[in-house]
């Protein structure tokens, strides 16, 4: 296996599986925020105002933990410095 | 294994496999989502507006989880440029 | 391993596990929205206009995580680029 | 291992694990939801029609993910490309 | 390995692990649709007849399931594609 | 490893975790429906006709997908075309 | 390895797992149904007829899916086809 | 490795495991039936003979299932008829 | 590897394993027993003579299939009939 | 697998599972944090300036492990010595 | 790999994984019986007596499952009869 | 693999799964002792001073695990005394 | 692999395993212990001082399990036989 | 590879994974301690002193497991006596 594809593989592989495992769990847990929420709605609905801010806020926090993930995996396809330097060193030959 | 063969069979796996993966935990949390919004609604009824506007808010944000996947296996199908590059070197022999 | 076959046989695995895995978590959750649905139903006889149109727009949205993966199995048996460059590989030899 | 052979065996594999994991999450999910309709139907007797409309709907559509998978396993048996491609290699030699 | 024993070993090994695993979760959902049969017969004696014919359209649908997987292994076993253009091959040389 | 042993440790192993396997949810299901039953006869000792009634089809049902079990593995050790042809062939040269 | 003896060393290990993994879930099973049993006694003792004659019945029904699997390694370890082929073999010779 | 340590090796391992693995089961099991007889005996001091009764019969169902896979070990260690061969086809040489 | 060492590593491995594996369910067992006695005493200390004989009962039957591991672990150590043989043909070479 | 090539394949995997490993629990957590802050709104409307407080402050807890393994994928991108050395000794042939 | 070292270094793996793995379920099943036996003391305080004397009987039998374990450690590491074998053999040559 | 690479890339390794798994468990008690402080202030507004007192006690005690591994990440990135050995070594020769 | 290094290398191996694996259960164990105490006090301070004092009886039994572990570990670092074994063995050389 | 590495390589990995794996259960166990103190401080304001006593007493208990590994950790990578040894027979040659 040369480098170049060795580092090629590589990086499709774990560009993947980053993104699809590293949204697993903010899926679960904006479920889970979501689900609460309705519930609370529905035990008090004068504080939907309160709720729906709160809500908010946390969906916010949870989904920047999956757009980490994400943003490893764009930067593994797309500005890849291990990739560059196998390329660079198949173009010096 | 020469080595755009290797690339090729790597991105249909992952592509697969992170299709497939980064759907389950959506899934299972859009299920939730729904269930309690029904179990919300059939508890109270009056608060149907502002449930059903909660409830599609949540599903988005829990179905962008899913799309970010589908979109990596989509790069990895039809704009891989670990492919491009093996096939460039493949023709420029 | 000829790659001709080695594409050929990662394309019938990821195909096949694709759609069995990908399809797991979407039954789940739509055994769990239609439970609730029916257990409020049962509890709110007189809401079942709302809850029968919730329960299908939540069936729909889970329903497109399972087509999501059924779409890239067809993709990666009937339209496969990395296929097709193989055959074509093979037939320019 | 000769390339037919591959491509038959890996064939042989991914049909049968295709089918039978495929089936166990509709299988869970019909389960789930048939034992909820019976708890409705004791519950309410009076809305037996509406819950067992929603349930064969339900159904349906849970089995439909089953169905997926089933196609799958009969399109790799008796209608696979890949095969006929190993085949048709075969008898051009 | 020759590709006839190949093809018959990897046949035997599916047609096991398909029909094993494919009966253990409708045996599952057949099990929880009777216990919640039975207690809802034992909750509401009077509707006896609505829950039993609800219970045996619901286990006939979870044991289609059962089927898939028993038939795609007697196909492996006794209708074998893959087996047959092996034995011809063998007669052919 | 020369083809018939191949194809007889392969039935063995098959046979064994084919009935092995296949027995364990259809047991924990029995267990179920059974438990579920003395729980309503202990409930409602009225309704003992119609409970144990449900409770033999239900059983029965269940049973059905251990004997699928079974009888593979019992095809596999005793009626097993893959076997026959390795003898034939053996016998044959 | 020679074939009498793989076909001897893989009767032990199939014969061991099928017992040992066959009674995990029925003792399991059987378990859960006297643990109901001894509750349902302790609720309604008046029904101890009824209950202990349909525990019996149930124990049996689970019990009969051990005996599947202790029958097999029973013929796996006296009865076995490939290991009197086997041996019948290298007499032979 | 030769055929009389691999027949040795194998039937040491399979002793082992097959007890240990085959006795986890009913140990749970019994902990479960003997827990409910001592909530039973608490709640219903009164029916404690019954109890007691029904207690030993289920206890002796559930370490029958340990004792099949003790004897398949007291087997393999001591009348193994697959070592008795092997031993007797080294002293044969 | 030569022949005594197999034998003598393979005892050493499933010795420690078949006890420490074969424990596990007993200690848990032991400990719900163990538990549900303690919470029985608390609610009823008029029984305790019935609570505390047919809890030692109980220990003792659970136990018993923990000691079953224990001897075989015993056995396998110090009164090893394949080791003896192993240890025989060395000496007689 | 020339050393560069090694080290450079090994920080892109341990960069991407580093990432969505360390992202799963936090999120769960997070998730978790937000659910009960949410019913605990529901609850007690007039507590809500505390609530939130403490929520914020447990969430940023919370999101700090989540960082530790950005942290860690960015170093090993972006500054990881093992690479360093692997590249100057390349330049320094 | 020599005997000695083989006969050495399983003796330290089984050693130390005998103990680790033999006291998790002890530990467990202690923990329990122990936070049993305070939630009984809160209770009922006038029955401590009885409980603290069952709690103890109860944990000298779980603590016996970990000695178990504990003792087959320490025979594998001072009084190891299969290293003690391998030495002899090493001194003799 | 020469030695250099090979500690480099165990390093690289360990770091990154020593962070990520650490962080796992602390994230999780985190998130649940927030939680259950959330529940605490909602159910009595007037203990929140101790409340809030004990809980960033216990968040502190809970971050010392996630430090303690994150510390060892970083002791074998920037401090690794494995690795300065084996550049001395390279250096030297 | 020489027998020095492959002895000190599972030693390594095992005496990090061991105390990490068997301080698992202890924790959780004491863990439960703790917050139980907790609980109970909350709920019958009175009875504070039979509470503690069963705690740490409790606590003292449950630790003996982690120092088994730790003190294996011990032993395979400082005082082990194996270890010895092989440095006379190199140093007689 | 050469012992030198092996030893060292094997330290990092058990080192890191020494700390993170027995750093879990006591993070999750403190959780647990902490989460329960917070429920009966609101439960019972007035017993805040024995309860916080109590807690920090089982705390130390708890993370005392957690240090054991952590003292592993550190003693192999600072005070490793197979890595002395190790590097004295690369000295003295």
């Amino acid at each position: 296996m040369d480098p170049t594809s060795l580092i090629g593989a590589t990086s499709i592989i774990v560009a993947g599986l980053c993104t699809s495992l590293g949204c697993l769990a903010p899926a679960i847990a904006e479920g889970r925020a979501v689900a609460t929420a309705l519930t609370s709605l529905a035990q008090q609905p004068d504080a939907s105002a309160t709720i729906t801010r709160t809500l908010f806020v946390g969906l916010a926090m949870i989904e920047s933990t999956a757009i980490y993930s994400f943003v490893v995996s764009m930067i593994l396809i797309f500005a890849n410095p291990f990739w560059n330097a196998a390329i660079a060193e198949v173009a010096a030959k």
